[in-house]
């Protein structure tokens, strides 16, 4: 009896599947894969392989395929070198070698290859697919266009396929673009501008094939799945810091055309290495399959990243690039390349999630080792009382804890996932991943493999096999949207400005470097650890600067005069100033400072904020020599650059700082608004004798100082402590501290640097007392003293 | 003609030497020595072998000497005793034994034993001295009374010396008293002033004989001597970490009468552990050897420190601690000791060298292994772009790199200074430091011997020889001062007080306790890195509080309740107003937010300030609800809570902060100054129409809310925003919102905590709209939603 009836069901279980297949298939229409360059290297090697297993995983789901090799070559010629790569193509390890030569014949029957050249050519495509589409009864669902071409080819391609290929209505259209995706911003910009007017963004699917690789795919999935452990540990007070890596063996001998035009940080830092950035610092979305979600919050960890600058990174160049350059193409042996191979950058994700948490990304060619991988380090915060002879691995806190996203090669050899046992059990989809066999001996990140829960993908499957499938089914949070790929290069494209002209270090190749591109970070800036030992290639923007500054003393208007190098000055002056305080919060119990705005001061700032740890800036009162009508929290106010410079890394009360009222009642310097009365009576209530301790001024190349400015009365004599002045520059209006009000005070402090203030520098040491002409020349305290700082650009030119 | 030549020279050289030493000790004149309890143990181990030492050292240094031991002990038997300890006084390694025997004959001769008891006996020994000193025809220089009795004999003896013994005109007096000093700070102030009512500052020595250990001793001068590359790493920018360590394998028996009464903390923690983390915290006196400025700058990183709380410790007790003081102190089976064996604090110094570096002072009995160190860690800041298996000790900054105090014992069995070689290589001077030779095997906090620079002194010496050639020199800079000594008690009796009645963690003796002690911190909490197993002291503190905490939700007067225990609640309410200050962000671009002072919050603002990455504070302003007429700097200001525990820790821009100005024209809430209307209209201004997105509100035991009080009409209705109103508190003078502009806001929340509400709550749960009587009662947003957030013990009590 009981036979019969499971045989009944299964029969009806088979019908109503086939019936569900047919109704699919029928539902689900038929889909055109256009591969333009299907005869190219990256076709040969792994598109054409990918497109053959997206025909194995989804013919049998309701949808028919047709497979368009597409190339400039001619039909015959194509047609040979196509049917060459499709013969090697091969079968899933679970597929018997017969049953693998019958799919590989379907396959084979769906594929054709054509010449796309013309217009005419895209017509005639188009018109084929909607009679092939019409002779079999079906309904068109899409067609998926593949440029495997050179991006000079994309725009004429792009145009054919707007104007000549488009499916018809009901009917979706996907392009899918490999990079390189523009060379910096504006190239980028107009590249995306030149695509959106052909496509709609949600057509275009750029692709970077590391969000295809299998551990890196896994990272959101990762940190959605233990989302309930990770989601206390994810964040400034448990990282330590964030390493994205990708170390390569091979150098870029016979690539070198394509090499000097991009170099290191083009080739793999603006995209791979930035893409798995993001996908480790973003924040994570409830719902992780949601690519709208996804993708909103990745620009949202773009848009976070602290801008770049020359500091952040440093370059190698491996020693033999130079002659490779030469002989590949054809320069004289006095050319020496410029173009980084080896570069580290760090990066810091300013929000409050991420601030202070280094992220180095790093990547370099003719290293000892391939590998790639992300490393997330946490803080050890623990204290283990034993001695650490008793220590064990999954109970002890005081051993390292780090998760490693291992994306292939080094000396584990796959692509794994990696957890420190002491930190606790991942979880991860059980039917694609499985635990890794310890292999005793290894050590990876400083601990015995045996450390680890470590997983690996069940089957290694092929990031471009993974992507066509994301692209199939319309996950675009796989691809990089133009949104994301714009804010990639607003971050990059400064950086590599700033870098355009520097000299990369020389490193011999592979294990040979030993410690020379070592780094190490301190204050946002990165650098070598070892000094370099010789400057081996002389570019232009390494200009040898003495190694032990000078500083020079002198006079200048009759003043005391410090001068040397830019750091050193602005050092001597942050030490000036310190003992000034450090003097008057002795004497007086407080110190009451003026600052002015500008780009000299930030540095001085910077100096202030992090390197003087003896500061009295509980007693330090802050007041400002001028101040921009805009509001405070305009970027050109003078106070914004205090505040993001100096008050956020100090501790000063908040009722020791002193901005200008220049936004009252909702406007700016309105002269009814009585700002200038307002701070003067400030002033008057809490220094006395309105004698500040010390006012730092600059002065600018028409001999401006705080803002009092030529041909301008206000302010030059008289009464008024503070008041509204002009400005011959946006924005006009100003409020400044008076010229007797400054030189009321016990010291002034006049900071010029840069050789555009050469000129101004030379004038003003002959003229005499011309507050008029020159405001700074007014500049002479009553019973103060005065002190220039001038780099020894500004004062020797 | 050359050898006659030098005879003469040397001999005039011997004739000035001796000349000079007879003039010398002429002028040098007579010490006497008096040590109280000749005859004790610390005497017998170390006391008489240091004088001894203290008499090798220096008799042939201008002073002549004679040593008193003194006892309670009658004459005859006394001096047998005291005899027998000065039998077995041992020489340098240098001395010969013949002329050790002679050294020993001489030292004899100088002491005696003599009876102190009575105010006649310190007379009389007076006298004796003056009489010795008249009768060999010297000077009296001074006399040094060592007091090595219990501390309820100081005050007697310390009134008799002061009564009867002090040395004439021209002649200094130095008292040395030995711990402890004083059981809290009550205590110990208690002891200061007695002792201070005898004796004056300068006059006193407080040993901590660990300021004796050679290692100890070695701190400062270590810093001084590699002050150059220090000076730029000893700071929170690159320390991680810095470990005070004591562990001890021995335990308490024997002991228990003390150890009951004092536990580790005092023991150790309080006094030896203290002092050294002071010596590394500290500024470094531009001369480390000027006692005045070591001391001064010593009771300013004492100052720095920042209070302690209960969650800054973890406690332990070895298991068989209760039998011991069952058995020694005759105690019933029932008796369970509280007192810990086994401490670990994490102490913060509160100054910009030191904010957020975590120093950790870890001590305690029956522990796998004697050891005493300070290791000072440093940040990692360093990647190696080479596999590990080519870095170099020497070179490679990404090995650990430290600098550790090794006071002794230990697996290296010795005291030691050890500095990574990465670091640098330290100076130290030669001739009493030699390198430690190397011993294949040995790891030392993680390394290997070899990867340090390690130094060892060339001849071990006892701390109190040490301490007591410091006595002799007056280097005051090796004892505690009174101010230190009290600044000590105040930094560490509010933790004692507040630690008295928690239960230790039990933990077997030495190796067996694995990980159970193993330590884990995080904002400023330290705990235990275990789940405690099992409650095994049924300790009075400890009553088991439900491990997953529940919030309760109900309705009170008609309107949601929240209920929880604190901790949850503060969690669930910081969680709302993240939530709601997202949603005003994404709706309006801003949150305006109403804050309240007083303590309740405080838990809030520290859950907001470290536990909310996705907190919007760019947007967010922060207003004030209510505040003291006091100005903003002083503690008593709501808006000083605020600055400490919220605004240092986020980033809200400075024009973001609305503190209420209470304080104009260096008045207090002057009505003429119009504080009230000037806040009404920056409201007016900025928060469309006037409705807050947030008003955070408490309840006071009176029914007050904001600062709106009972049977005060100021603010209750009307059409004032703001409003000056009077407390029955102190201060009395308070701004607040009126109950109407409270009303306008969109959300009300009012947080009520801890059972001293308790009745309150239960009063107005009942009372109906009665604000004069009951000002909270009159709280109910016109459209807007009003949440009670209420802890158990307010609610259910």
């Amino acid at each position: 009896m009981k036979l019969p009836g499971s045989w009944k069901m299964l029969t009806v279980a088979v019908c109503v599947t086939l019936l569900g297949y047919l109704q699919a298939q029928e539902l689900q229409g038929h889909v055109s894969i256009i591969l333009l360059g299907a005869t190219g290297d990256l076709a040969k090697k792994y598109l054409w392989q990918g497109l053959f297993q997206l025909y194995l995983d989804e013919a049998g789901k309701g949808h028919s395929f047709s497979f368009h090799g597409a190339a400039l070559t001619a039909p015959k010629q194509g047609q040979e070198l196509m049917t060459k790569a499709l013969e090697s193509l091969s079968c899933p390890q679970d597929v018997t070698p017969s049953r693998c030569v019958e799919l590989k014949g379907q396959f084979l029957r769906l594929s054709q290859y054509r010449q796309l050249k013309t217009a005419e050519d895209y017509q005639t495509l188009s018109k084929d697919i909607e009679a092939q589409v019409q002779r079999e009864g079906l309904r068109e669902a899409g067609r998926i266009f593949y440029f495997s071409v050179p991006p000079f080819a994309y725009a004429d391609i792009a145009r054919n396929i707007n104007s000549s290929c488009r499916p018809g209505p009901g009917a979706w259209l996907r392009v899918v673009l490999e990079k390189p995706f523009g060379h910096d911003h504006l190239s980028a910009q107009q590249l995306a501008t030149e695509l959106g007017s052909f496509f709609q963004e949600e057509e275009m699917y750029r692709v970077d094939h590391y969000l295809g690789k299998q551990v890196v795919a896994q990272i959101l999935p990762f940190r959605d799945q233990n989302r309930q452990v990770l989601d206390g540990l994810w964040n400034r007070h448990h990282v330590e810091r964030v390493e994205v890596i990708m170390k390569e063996t091979v150098d870029a001998e016979g690539r070198t055309s394509f090499y000097e035009e991009y170099g290191v940080i083009r080739d793999t830092l603006q995209n791979h290495l930035t893409e798995i950035l993001t996908l480790v610092a973003m924040e994570l979305p409830p719902n992780v399959s949601s690519s709208e979600a996804v993708l909103r919050h990745k620009l949202q960890a773009f848009q976070a990243l602290r801008g770049l600058q020359k500091g952040s990174a440093v370059l190698g160049q491996y020693q033999t690039y130079s002659g490779q350059v030469r002989r590949e193409l054809q320069k004289p042996d006095s050319f020496h390349s410029l173009t980084p191979t080896f570069a580290a950058v760090l990066v810091h994700v300013d929000n409050l999630r991420w601030e202070g948490v280094p992220f180095i990304l790093m990547s370099g060619k003719a290293l000892d080792e391939r590998v790639g991988y992300v490393r997330v380090l946490f803080k050890n915060r623990a204290f283990c009382v034993q001695s650490e002879r008793h220590w064990a691995s999954e109970q002890s806190q005081c051993l390292p804890r780090q998760i490693v996203f291992h994306i292939g090669h080094g000396e584990l050899g796959h692509p794994a996932i990696l957890v420190s046992r002491n930190l606790f059990r991942p979880s991860l989809p059980t039917q694609t991943w499985r635990e890794v066999q310890d292999r005793p001996g290894l050590r990876l990140f400083g601990r015995p493999l045996s450390d680890y829960y470590a997983y690996s993908p069940v089957g290694e499957q092929d990031a471009y096999s993974i992507l066509l499938s994301h692209i199939f089914h319309r996950r675009k949070e796989s691809f990089i949207t133009t949104e994301n790929l714009l804010a990639s290069w607003v971050f990059w494209t400064p950086l590599l400005d700033s870098l355009a002209r520097e000299a990369p270090r020389l490193y011999p190749a592979g294990a040979e470097s030993g410690h020379l591109l070592d780094l190490e970070f301190s204050g946002g800036q990165l650098f070598f650890s070892q000094q370099q030992p010789e400057q081996l290639v002389p570019g232009p923007g390494s200009a040898p600067r003495p190694s032990d500054f000078q500083v020079l003393r002198a006079t200048y208007r009759e003043s005391p005069l410090v001068s040397a190098w830019p750091e050193e000055l602005i050092s001597k002056l942050a030490e000036d100033i310190e003992a000034t305080a450090v003097q008057a919060v002795r004497r007086f119990g407080k110190f009451h400072l003026a600052l002015s705005g500008g780009s000299s001061p930030i540095a001085l700032f910077q100096q202030l904020a992090t390197g003087h740890f003896g500061f009295p800036w509980a007693h330090t009162h802050l007041w400002l020599a001028d101040e921009r009508c805009v509001p405070l929290s305009d970027p050109e106010s003078n106070f914004q650059g205090l505040q993001a410079h100096l008050l956020q890394h100090v501790r000063v009360p908040y009722y020791n700082i002193h901005p200008m009222p220049v936004h009252l009642h909702q406007r700016l310097c309105a002269e009814e608004d009585q700002g200038a009365q307002t701070y003067a009576r400030e002033i008057s209530a809490l220094v006395t004798n309105s004698s500040f301790d010390l006012v730092l001024l600059g002065m600018g190349t028409d001999g401006h100082t705080a803002s009092l400015f030529p041909q301008s009365p206000a302010g030059l004599d008289g009464e008024q402590l503070v008041v509204l002045t002009e400005s011959p520059f946006r924005p006009h209006q100003r409020m400044s501290l008076s010229l007797p009000l400054i030189n009321r005070a016990k010291k002034v402090a006049v900071l010029v640097m840069g050789r555009r203030k050469r000129e101004i520098a030379m004038l003003v040491s002959r003229v005499g007392h011309e507050p008029k002409k020159w405001p700074i020349s007014g500049v002479l305290p009553r019973s103060g003293q005065l002190v220039w700082y001038m780099d020894f650009e500004a004062f020797l030119g």
